[in-house]
């Protein structure tokens, strides 16, 4: 059984009656939605407005693979919050970050980079393309599918060069972009994917939903009697 | 299920008595043995005194991961046989080189290097240590673990920089090596793991055989609905 | 003082007149017109139809860069000569294979990989982004350059992760390619670009004659004193 | 010219006579020295004991490279100036951690990871081995060197897998550890050097210090009309 926790700032489904059109109960739980669909995953949700922005150590203890959804408010997480967060995955924690996640605090914390990119909001049509066909997140996936609108994003996208970079996305508008990354740090796999804005139905895409459900399995610890090694400070010596 | 493949020039064992009473039925029998006891593995062996070298097209569409170990008749191997292999790998095929497997023809076409290294033969103490402890090959392993007697390989090992390193060699004499690296090259996983000198008794190690078996998990193909694009040519447009 | 020397196939020049006329005297004569402004780089060319395909050993050892543009005619290339520049890469030589050189025998055999991809010859605009804009071969390149047509050439492209992307190209027609990828190969670098058909007269383009320069300073080698280690074999031990 | 600034916590050379003794005026100004004799190189040093620890934007402003040791008072650097030294980074400078700079706010800020490993203090002998002869950094050095005496660090070292790996280091006592390693982000440059224990003469080694230099050129900005790119943040249109 994989624990997957869904956190989201849920903060435009309530203030943008657009986004609160298409998602009535959250992104968060539009993503549980199509997940609760595995047998092997079992889904919580969790949103900045709850306590202590929604992250604690008993969440995280209790989180595999942990999805974070966030655009307006990364300034509302706090610093605590986020170190949590950044320390669960390099303790094994998996960490999937989806579209404006690229300026949330852990992800940033994780990268050691700006994570800048440029963007334009236009409702372009974006083409996401496979890089690496043999990857496991991409099983399943056509050469390339469709979004019929979703916000541009655009390189250079200020990160650390992606230890696999599994999708691309080419914009109507003249813009490419790494639009699915992995990374490995400490015990723990990051996945970045761009889609997401929150005034197009992207998580009901069909090809998106795909996408996450193999970066659930991708991401989740391969390894549950993992080494505490990376904590171990003094070398024993009889020496 | 996952259809394992040992392949193995078979030379030693029977001239050499020493490598003979360790290995009577052959180092490709003791690894399948050792694999053998997983319900959701199926071994097979081959070996360089069959026909065409003991690779046909048809094993290698049957197998899932080719286990390979060569050492002093790399030069039998006909360029044939080490092209399909190299193709099933990039097709898909997980493939782990052991020991002098270095220097076999089809890990040397899949790295593009000249992967040379150097050794000594001194029955050198060997100390393996776990470079990545969140990586799946590495579970269950301790910070690390000796073995009595080794073939000392030295660096500079000329192989691309792994995708992932997941064990460093330490040799009592003063040499070290990158003992365990995991390369992504098309569909395939490729994993290259030092231990394995003849003439000593590696793959009778606990350690070294859970480290095999951990890698035969790692590089089975993860998505049997893999796409066909690194072999599409033209782009159907309607253009 | 660097030393280049340009390899061209020289075929569709003689044979097609779109080409001819763009390419009077041969893409190689083209490339080298505009490197031979540098004061410190000093560029020889070579062709398929010279003895030996244009590469013998002598014309290596004088080599510090060799630039390489192939594209019907990979197949005329012996596989002695692509030894030769496999070799030669791996001792330290840089390497800069344009456009359609992603399927020539010696770019084919320092990646280990299909290298395959998709392609169409429509003449679609190209704009090609900076991925890294730190990095020595971008300096001096926008955010973003425009070919009004090139050869469309698309992902997925069979190659190892590269050690570093540098660009990337979108086309009109809804395509995208990892454009410009660095790679350590040996004590040898690896550029590998994509412009450059030969019915469009990409050579001429500012940008792309920016960036091949840039490419030549970069993948020279740094180290005249290098170490001959990766042909060193047996460990000298008084053991 | 390189402008470079050597950064020492300088601590230990005041309180600990036998670090006083083997460094008088510190390790920033025995680093300071051997640089110096370098034309094109320009070295001041900065201190935590001065104003805000020792840095300023100015002071960044002014720095292609900077050079960062730092042991036990890593918690008396401000997270202001870790953050300005890290935005630097990212902005195109060049940065060298030397040993225990592993755990220094900038480099973990940059790494993303707990940067954690193991340690023994027994005055082991190392013996550092070229892993990447081809490397800038390694020019000049042979296949390994050794250093007397060492504070000994060991694997797992919990940082992202380098972009390049130039050095690896054996210790008598059975450890090996990830002695040079170099990382890209955002348009700077970064290399970890292990060797620098404060109670033994390490920086007055001529292996160490032509590491130092080589590193010293190898981190400088290779381009000094660098894009603004990953500060851009909102895409011009006219769409």
């Amino acid at each position: 059984m994989i624990k997957v926790t869904v956190w989201n700032e849920f903060e435009h489904e309530k203030t943008n009656p657009q986004v609160g059109s298409i998602y009535p109960n959250g992104i968060h739980t539009a993503i549980k939605d199509f997940l609760d669909i595995y047998d092997d995953i079992e889904v919580k949700t969790s949103t900045l407005d709850l306590d202590d922005c929604g992250i604690s150590q008993q969440l995280l203890d209790d989180t595999d693979v942990l999805i974070w959804w966030g655009h307006c408010a990364h300034n509302k997480v706090s610093d605590h919050a986020a170190e949590l967060v950044q320390n669960a995955v390099l303790s094994g924690m998996g960490f999937i970050a989806l579209h404006s996640a690229h300026h949330s605090k852990p992800f940033k914390r994780l990268m050691g980079t700006t994570c800048n990119l440029s963007w334009r909001e236009d409702g372009d049509k974006e083409r996401i393309w496979v890089i690496k066909p043999g990857h496991p997140i991409a099983c399943g996936i056509d050469r390339y599918f469709e979004l019929e609108h979703e916000e541009t994003y655009s390189e250079p996208f200020d990160i650390p060069e992606p230890d696999e970079l599994v999708f691309g996305g080419w914009y109507e508008g003249g813009e490419i972009f790494r639009s699915g990354c992995c990374f490995y740090r400490g015990n723990g796999k990051i996945f970045y994917f761009q889609p997401g804005h929150e005034t197009f139905p992207i998580f009901k895409d069909k090809n998106v939903q795909m996408i996450i459900k193999n970066a659930v399995y991708w991401a989740a610890p391969t390894c549950r009697v993992k080494l505490e090694c990376p904590h171990v400070k003094k070398i024993d010596t009889d020496k």
